[in-house]
């Protein structure tokens, strides 16, 4: 057996760790698992997402990139596959639904004729040499998730995906606890698991739970019903199918991401939806309220998606009225609390009831709690183990479980991304130099030209707002041709503020008239004196730009 | 007895009705209980805080406000008592650590010497004719909290302020139940009660139950232990005195806000805390790490604050080291989740240990949750009930409690801010019509000018920066004089833009060059040609700032 150490790299994430992207690579060898991205927190002002940097594979020659597994259909683990695709021109295996929804973004990239897109069913296996892959179901917030177990020269390794438990899911597939278990008869070097709620103590309730605190909320309602989750949680829309169902209720879609997904999961099996019961929204206008359920996007206050629309009553198909009932079936996302907090109060303002968990268990997770976490461990017995997909606190948590279910410290990495793990053939684990593994702003058309200095400069100018002067010297005498002008944006009110603008040109003019020297020697005076105006006048710092032409 | 009716408008709040300001008036007669501001939400960009818009009251003439009732020293409930007092000149009364910390919002406004400040105990009555006020003791997260029982021409109406009913505080004073249950022998016409947790179940856990969280954080800390929490919260302070006093740690305080409170708190005897045990940043450096706890500012991650400066490693008195247990004794204010959860990653990356709810029980809230609020409901026994100190979602959920304990649906008022509600001698209770109550913002020194338009503004500043260009056209020739000038500012990074923005000034050279017609067309020529450069080559949409000078 060689000594050639398998290396694993997680990449990407925003605080989070491998939840994106990793990277396992045997000499020139190399798997790719998921190619997410991530969405920028509240103060990355004007990036539309994130992708993992993964310059550190790219940026070495030789490399042969053997596939790409996806987990599962998020955006957090499917959002950066055209950058990743482009960047290597490797197969892609998913299953079904997963492949299903990889394949909308490819078409979309125009990349869909120059990828070899596999689909498989979990239970499968897929050679790629040196990589020998066996795909095992598990639970999770959308259908058909897998987890792997990776077979490489160096033994065997076990990456959960993202899970839970669930012991009643609604598709009725279980995670697949026999494969976990043969898995830690065989010996494994390393459980590469998934610690989202490594904080939450107990087990997540199942998807189940929902179903009760459903029928209770139907049973109650005398109008309409809106339900908002995350159009990827097909399994939830199964469950609305059959409350709706027992309550003599049809059911319109409105959303186009929720359209498009209930479309693609009917089309693949993976919802049980009578044609009948589906109606346009247009037909449910004619039925009487209590007949109707609508599912919506926008659980999380997207201001461009459903919910928020009708709570701002600014959707040309659906406007709340009185006795409506709105359950927001989903959490919100870290970051969108007051987005979604907001919504929720205009909902209620314009005459809704409106049910969301801690109300009523009209959500769960689709993350292991701490006693799932400790399960997953007990099954898989790993030699080494690697917490990933949570933040650095997560990782750390989920460690004290590792060590309570007694693996020693020194078997656990808990590690940040672009750090290289190396395992060798004998089960030993290194931790090796960091690499950049961070990740990358998108903004617009451009990939990582957006750094944090550019970011700081956005919020400079949204603190304050901006004022514009510029005026005209003449080249020599340095006297002011023309009227200076000035402009504000975002500063002060239009009148309120035509005053202190006023101040402002007559002080510029003032400067320019009294002071000597080069026009960017007066710019930086007319500068610091407009600067010095607007603090001692309203105690506010706008970004300046003064020009001055000599001409 | 007269027909007159008692007149009630809850006002200020961001979302949250009647937290700051309440104003209760009978004829020409004002009572106004607290003053207090909001901070923005995140999306708020560049305002400093909110206060309520009390302009319904400062523009009714002959209005006599008889006293301002402060019922604890939270800047949401004093925060905007210089505003308060300046535009209504009348008595001010607090219990003493309230009014130790409005003495010094008032010195610091230059108010003090015409303002007159009032200090009573809870259990005292206020005799403010047509108003008589019976003050009563409640649990919250600062020391010193009152209700307050009004009584008025109209009958008794109760104001809980916020509230728990801890039955274990670390201050030994529980709120006060025999009161509260007398109150309903006498009857009381209204009930105004915070509803801040009216979605949470059971009952909020005792200020207590940390003790033995800290107990078994200090028990297993090797190193420094360092706690922070909020400034006000000083029966925090206590617990984290008397677990160091057990285990053998000085406390060393670092933070303003911390060293002045625990040092009020201390003159004014509500801390105990030997001075032997107090120790400067400085002494404790000669100390054993195992010996020293450091009690300091920072719980929401604020950047200015201590916590986030060592989660920085830019603080001047103390760095993170191995070793060092970081506890944070406090919830994340909703809005302030990212910020918090990126400071606990940092401090982990520093090497400490980072002790936080839900990892163990180091903080409670401060409000009672629902059974509590029945309990509430229960004692007091009102004839009528307004939920108040939420948003609007806590006041529904908060009804539903109340309808739970017999109070009839018509008897409840869920109104917002400026909702006039009537109290007649007869019980009755109406809801008028709704005049300006909400809010207003303070920038720098201007309050109110700062609208939602200015807010949009500051917004499309932020999403992908601006770019100012100004070039001089002669009079006449329309022939360009000197050089277009071109600069941008969180638009692109500099290296990479510069090619784009020589672009951009030829661009608009080309365009003076063969356009006609008026400045100003020039001017929207020039806008309309980089805004379509600069989406096709890197699909953003800069602020674009034009100016095109004639001379």
């Amino acid at each position: 057996m060689s000594e050639t150490p398998l290396q694993v790299i997680p990449l990407g994430g925003l605080g989070e760790i491998g939840k994106n992207m990793m990277a396992f690579q045997y000499g020139r060898d190399v798997l790719i698992v998921d190619a997410g991205l991530m969405f920028p927190e509240n103060d990355m002002l004007g990036i539309d997402y994130i992708i993992p940097d993964f310059r550190y594979l790219s940026e070495q020659s030789g490399l042969r990139v053997r596939g790409i597994l996806i987990t599962h259909g998020h955006e957090d683990h499917t959002g950066a596959i055209q950058h990743v695709a482009s960047a290597f021109p490797a197969p892609i295996y998913a299953t079904p639904l997963t492949a299903g929804l990889v394949e909308v973004k490819l078409r979309q990239a125009r990349l869909l004729d120059r990828v070899q897109l596999n689909v498989f069913n979990a239970s499968d296996k897929i050679d790629l040499s040196p990589f020998w892959i066996e795909t095992f179901h598990v639970c999770h917030s959308i259908p058909d998730c897998v987890g792997f177990g990776i077979n490489t020269p160096v033994g065997l390794f076990v990456h959960t995906g993202d899970f839970k438990f669930d012991p009643t899911p609604v598709d009725r597939r279980v995670t697949d606890y026999a494969k976990l278990a043969s898995f830690s008869a065989r010996g494994v070097v390393a459980l590469f698991s998934d610690s989202t709620n490594a904080d939450r103590r107990g087990w997540t309730p199942s998807e189940s739970v929902i179903d009760a605190a459903f029928d209770r909320v139907f049973r109650a309602a005398k109008g309409r019903v809106i339900v908002s989750s995350f159009a990827s949680l097909i399994s939830r829309v199964q469950q609305v199918v059959w409350v709706s169902e027992r309550y003599g209720r049809k059911i319109a879609i409105i959303g186009t991401s929720m359209s498009e997904n209930v479309r693609m999961a009917l089309n693949l099996g993976y919802l049980d939806l009578p044609e009948s019961m589906l109606i346009s929204p247009e037909e449910a206008r004619h039925l009487p309220p209590n007949q109707v359920t609508f599912i919506v996007t926008g659980s999380q206050g997207e201001p461009s998606a459903v919910l928020h629309r009708l709570a701002t009553n600014n959707h040309n198909m659906l406007s709340i009225q009185a006795g409506d009932t709105v359950i927001i079936s989903a959490h919100p996302i870290p970051g969108n609390e007051e987005t979604v907090s907001r919504t929720i109060n205009r909902l209620f303002q314009r005459g809704a009831q409106v049910v969301y968990d801690p109300i009523d268990s009209v959500h769960v997770s689709g993350h292991a709690s701490q006693e799932e976490q400790r399960l997953m461990l007990n099954l898989v017995q790993p030699r080494n183990f690697v917490p990933i997909h949570g933040e650095l606190r997560h990782l750390k948590a989920h460690r004290e479980l590792a060590l309570q279910v007694g693996i020693p410290d020194e078997r656990i990495a808990v590690v940040e991304n672009g750090t290289k793990l190396f395992f060798y053939p004998d089960g030993r684990m290194s931790i090796g130099e960091r690499v950049p593994g961070g990740y990358v702003f998108v903004d617009g058309s451009g990939v990582g030209d957006v750094h944090t200095g550019l970011i700081r400069e956005r919020e400079a100018l949204g603190r304050d707002g901006a004022v514009v002067l510029s005026a005209v010297i003449e080249r020599g005498s340095g006297r002011i041709l023309g009227q200076p002008e000035i402009r504000s944006f975002g500063f002060v009110a239009s009148a309120e503020g035509a005053a202190l603008l006023q101040s402002g040109t007559n002080l510029a003019r003032q400067v320019l008239e009294q002071s000597g020297g080069s026009a960017t020697h007066k710019r930086e005076l007319v500068e610091e004196a407009l600067s010095k105006l607007f603090y001692s006048e309203i105690r506010r710092r706008p970004k300046l730009f003064v020009t001055i032409h000599e001409v």
